[in-house]
């Protein structure tokens, strides 16, 4: 977020910056999406929701499972939030008391940890490594909560930063351990549908337990509309909703109008993925030409998080250095590792291609007097 | 909101349901504001803003202290949060640890006291009356402090759901020996514009320690867009800053640009605001003649609080028999106040004048057999 900033303050300056600092789309939302919105302006008040969100978006939420997993979801287990931010504080709170134990992975999403201690959990970290894939597997768990019992853990995948996916398989043993051992299961699946290979699967498959966190911002190009969704075990529908008429009244109106016709609009937005599949091409085949070629391949999102001990052990100098002298910008990996972070930088490519050919060339010019 | 979600079933049903229950105004939002969303909506993407809101429109809200108050605020001092509710999270976790004592006044908004819990604040009640026109004054903050110390004060003015309002002098007081005890003191004036005597006052006119929440949803008529602000002391500005990063990224971006023009829309609003004018004036004339006469005169916001223990103890079953024997939606008084609420309901008079006339009617065959 600072680097973002100062991306943006350089930018309004005049200055050409390449945005590969920010995990958002660079393109409009679909068409649909637009005149959905247009016409609901059009018609009328844009007035509170219910707290758990406009009922024909819960069932089309719920569509979804069956469309794309094959796995049936009631209506009744959605909750419609502002963003996913919105619905991990309800989930967070619905899950956790103050002193509750909750397992992340490292690298992982800043604000999980911010969110978490600013509610009383103490989080503790399970490190990955480019070695293992990034991935957090049940025996991890397992052990960590032998040591001392978890209360929840919470994954990504496909993650940020390191675009790694977890196989069915993985996640179906990491079900399955939160299951036996009692422990709570928060599935960030925010990146599913942006995937390069195999597609993700829900952790919704392997029982209804898991708390699933989604979100319109990053597949469906609406981070600004901030809008997102909760599938829950039905005993927590009932305190989600309390919490949400509380913490948010409802989600935003128009992002709810808009994010129900956005299921519409899959042929734009695979064209939008596709674009990403071709930047993710060019800098899986240019980054290792320049020396930054030591990431894990990438599985999904638009990120890759590459080791950058060759040119530096500070990651956020590296970056302001590489903003303020190349005028690229990109994401210190300390933001997403405290401990390990200080030799990684996430590049994002979910800018345009031709964003990305300019970024690899300034880059090519400046790592060797980086 | 669960008699919200009862009236919008029936409603749904397709019975003719009169809604004095929802906070919320019914008219659509003025035309600038409508068509500058169209405008950003046809230019490109929606993307997150900053954390604390765009520039722009934080100078714009900065300037508007000055134009109806007199009073300077700096631009920096602004965050643009989603909602009032966005901002009382972010107030109270900027503000508040866990364990900190914080007085509100009941009657009084109850997500005040659910958000607080919710974080780990220990809520204190100064209780109102309608003999005292359900004002908190310096000196029960000051008697309340000295049993036993408080870290904050939460009040609202003009209240919801009293519709009191303090004056200049009581705010002012209450500024001042928050500031000598070292009591933050949180302004809650998500009412401002819509008062029908006096202007209300911002505690910013005594000095720049409290902090104000305020939102788009009321005299602006936005309440689905989920946007409003905080001014902030100086020193609040960055933790607020670093919280706003973690759980909410940006406010809606589509909301932050329309708000902007809502400024530029006083005519439209203020004729929105003459239609309450019309509906109190039949609601103070009318009301006492149905035996609904017991509440304070309404200085501003747009409800009537008034007494019904002559018709009931349980104002909970009362506006269940109501809405479902009358078609009148209302909000009981337990939902405000735990302790005393039991004998109150909560008229909302956001609705058309017509619905006012009805609602009117429809209480007055149907009371003498409630």
């Amino acid at each position: 977020m600072e680097v973002f900033k100062e991306a943006a303050g350089l930018a309004a300056q005049g200055r050409r910056i390449i945005r590969m600092e920010a995990g958002e789309p660079s393109t409009p939302v679909p068409r649909i999406v637009r005149e959905t919105a247009i016409a609901a302006l059009n018609a009328g008040p844009i007035g509170y929701t219910q707290s758990l969100g406009l009922p024909s978006l819960r069932a089309r939420i719920a569509r979804h499972y069956q469309e794309v997993y094959g796995v049936p979801v009631p209506a009744e287990r959605v909750a419609v939030t502002t963003g996913s931010s919105g619905g991990f504080i309800l989930a967070f709170l619905a899950l956790f008391d103050p002193g509750a134990r909750v397992a992340i992975a490292a690298p992982g999403y800043p604000a999980y940890r911010n969110i978490l201690e600013a509610i009383g959990v103490e989080v503790v970290t399970l490190s990955t490594s480019a070695r293992d894939r990034h991935v957090v597997t049940a025996a991890m768990i397992e052990a960590e909560h032998a040591q001392r019992p978890l209360d929840g853990v919470l994954l990504m995948s496909p993650a940020n930063p390191s675009g790694t996916m977890m196989d069915a398989a993985t996640l179906r043993d990491i079900c399955e351990v939160c299951a036996r051992l009692d422990i709570a299961f928060v599935s960030d699946e925010i990146y599913h549908g942006l995937t390069y290979g195999e597609p993700a699967q829900t952790a919704l498959a392997f029982g209804d337990r898991p708390v699933v966190v989604n979100s319109f911002s990053k597949y469906y190009c609406m981070t600004g509309w901030r809008i997102g969704w909760l599938v829950l075990p039905e005993d927590l529908v009932r305190p989600v909703e309390r919490l949400a008429q509380n913490f948010a009244i409802s989600a935003p109106t128009l992002s709810q109008i808009a994010a129900e016709a956005a299921f519409d609009a899959r042929d734009e937005l695979e064209a939008v993925k596709a674009g990403y599949a071709k930047n993710r091409a060019l800098l899986m085949e240019e980054l290792p030409r320049i020396g930054l070629g030591d990431f894990h391949p990438v599985d999904g999102a638009f990120y890759v998080f590459t080791d950058v001990s060759r040119f530096t052990n500070d990651s956020l100098d590296f970056c302001r250095r590489m903003l303020n002298e190349a005028g690229v910008a990109a994401t210190p990996g300390v933001d997403f590792d405290r401990e390990h972070g200080s030799s990684a930088v996430r590049f994002s490519f979910a800018g345009s291609h031709e964003d990305m050919v300019e970024g690899v060339k300034r880059l090519r010019d400046w790592l060797p007097r980086a």
